[in-house]
């Protein structure tokens, strides 16, 4: 087995390292938050890294916001009013916006330059954000967001990096109950929560935690091929109806990429690995 | 990003790399038909790469195995004659050998090398395996020895390579006729698919040709996260049966790793890209 030649990006996580080839390095700077990077990739299309972590990337984003977005909003049977937080790229919001019964997205992104970085080198994932007016650009601190709202959402996403300095908070109890305390008494929760193959404890710390605040707390999953493992999980909290139902038939959307009716149920069939792990 | 410093072991597939840290080389050597290497990864556990692919790891081998031998012994209501086409290191046969209503397995893999050097490194992948008297060792060519077969099996499991030229006649139509002959009036054959991410064309050819020669045809998914994206498809064919039904009840078997009754229905929930790209 050979070393790579010619040019590519890798990631580096837990022993594991996972690169593509790439054409060239299109960006790489520090925000004021962390490091922003962007690689056009022979196969992937455009990548951006944040300190070093893949985020998205042009070919596969699909998977990761098709199942953020639409698992809690056809959970929901209404869902109007809409906060995510995180998701400076743009594709998260994009998602929400195909739900027409949606009145109202605020978007609240820590930091500007991941939201510009990809207006420049991912048109497709913030393509009609600026235009819908149902879009609020807040950027700021999604956690002192949070803490000052009060039952007003009917679904919060939470589309965040890995718990590191930066998101660390967005993996806590304190921060969960304040979501709990800024949703309607009907509302819906949904994050992202780590891969099951490398980091099962804080899955199982986020799942104790939800299950603790929330009536109703699950896990799915889905095939994202440029993080390392290529699984990666999503916890979703709920404080009246079962997330793995669907019920939402208002969001008439005809085609999906990755998400369908039926992968809404069957994604919360845990492999019995991860069922033991989050005991 | 930095290159890779230390020691690790990496295949190279289409534009991806996935790197393993390890702590050493266990084996190197070119047998009859591939080059067969072991590594002692850190994270999982022994791992060996036939001709620079990753096949099995010590950690992460009930995956595989758990899904390519428990959903067609479920979907059939009573597996007694099995054959294993391949699946040199054994954990194909291991997990077989847990139905206790089968009477026969007949192991036919090409390489002796695999299955010494499973012995040798990968022990739980080959335990009791020759103490059951149930398990026949014909080491040989498999298309030879399906061609040779009439109504003979409930199952059949394939359990090869990628389709190069030791294992490319595995996906063709001439293969699938002597399967499809070899098998009882109600037996089922499963074998490895490939990964719809970057060989969704591979999936297409074999499931349009399975579904021309059985009744049914379907394919599910698992992550397995040795394999460049982690997700992984196997293509299963009946003459009789749905294979996502699960109706065998005389294999009382207490604990999977991988596998739940659940997840073999929900592992035929395609994502939609997938649904589209086997049309």
């Amino acid at each position: 087995m050979a070393a790579l030649k010619g040019k590519w990006c890798t990631e580096t996580y837990r022993d594991t390292a996972l690169s593509f080839r790439i054409k060239k390095k299109l960006y790489a700077k520090k925000s004021g938050f962390q490091m922003v990077e962007v690689y056009e990739t022979e196969k992937h299309g455009n990548l951006m890294a944040l300190d070093g972590c893949y985020m998205v990337s042009e070919a596969e984003e699909f998977v990761y916001h098709d199942m953020l977005a639409h698992v809690p909003l056809f959970a929901h049977p209404n869902p109007r009013n809409v906060l995510v937080i995180g998701g400076g790229d743009g594709g998260t919001v994009r998602e929400v916006m195909r739900h027409k019964g949606v009145t109202n997205i605020d978007f609240v992104e820590i930091d500007p330059d991941v939201y510009e970085v990809s207006k420049r080198y991912f048109p497709a994932l913030v393509k009609g954000l600026e235009a819908d007016k149902r879009v609020k650009f807040k950027f700021g601190d999604g956690i002192k967001f949070v803490k000052a709202a009060r039952s007003e959402y009917d679904v919060i996403l939470i589309d965040g990096t890995d718990p590191s300095e930066i998101a660390g908070g967005l993996f806590g109890a304190e921060f969960f109950k304040d979501v709990h305390r800024a949703l309607k008494p009907d509302g819906i929760m949904c994050m992202q929560s780590e891969d099951p193959w490398y980091d099962l404890d804080i899955i199982k710390g986020v799942q104790t935690r939800l299950k603790k605040i929330f009536k109703k707390a699950g896990l799915y999953l889905a095939y994202i091929p440029i993080y390392p493992s290529g699984m990666w999980s999503f916890s979703i909290a709920s404080k009246r109806y079962a997330p793995s139902e669907t019920r939402n038939k208002k969001s008439k959307i005809k085609k999906f990429r990755y998400y369908t009716p039926a992968l809404h149920k069957a994604a919360f069939e845990l492999p019995q690995f991860v069922k033991d792990g989050i005991k």
